[in-house]
């Protein structure tokens, strides 16, 4: 499997606007989309930091898996996403290396990535996607 | 502030050895150093991924905050921590917006870094460090 960088770090916030705010005026750095993702049940907001985005996530129901994260834990980091080559191989690779996948197929994300998510039981704690853009190729 | 790129994710273990498989076997990652960081209580593995680098923690000491964390939430994403340019004007000013110092001043972290964390009270439920290497300065 060929993992290139960290693709993004997603954080689970309860009022996107107001942590917009405390990134951009507190840490200085420069909000350069929001975007809705319908399925996934959340509102993002996106900032780059040299190769990495960070990706402020706020629900858009109360049963988005966003909402539950807040309601359990609070806000903070909610999961950890690896940009990957060939990223169907890499979800067959870590499948048959006994990884549980909650996405058995990539699906489109923000961004217009393919997305696969993997069961945080099984990656030591860490809810961890893969992700590659292959809107250029 | 200059924040020029995610300088670490540190993830919180309960088994050192038994993450660093995981990391290396499963997503093909390579362990590059263990150090042990005695300030902190904990022994730490490293891995680099593009720009950034992955940070493991195992308490060294039941009394490590590293121990108290996987206690309450179980194993997972412990901080998040940015490269800055000048660390000490980088504080002042996060401290002047009303971000609360856990480490007024920098002080020696892994790897030789000079480092200081934010309380996640104040940064939106995520612990932050600020980094900065001036070892070749």
């Amino acid at each position: 499997m060929k993992t290139t960088h960290i693709e993004h770090i997603a954080i689970a916030v309860k009022d996107l606007e107001d942590s917009i705010k405390y990134y951009e005026d507190v840490l200085g750095l420069k909000c350069y989309a929001i975007e809705e993702v319908a399925d996934q049940k959340v509102k993002t907001a996106f900032f780059q930091v040299g190769q990495t985005k960070i990706e402020l996530l706020e629900a858009t129901s109360p049963d988005s898996t966003v909402a539950k994260f807040i309601e359990k834990r609070g806000q903070g980091i909610h999961h950890l996403a690896f940009a990957v080559e060939g990223i169907e191989s890499a979800l067959a690779e870590v499948k048959d290396k006994g990884v549980r996948l909650l996405d058995e197929k990539p699906r489109r994300g923000a961004e217009g990535l393919d997305i696969a998510f993997l069961h945080p039981k099984s990656t030591q704690g860490v809810l961890t996607e893969f992700c590659e853009n292959r809107q250029n190729q």
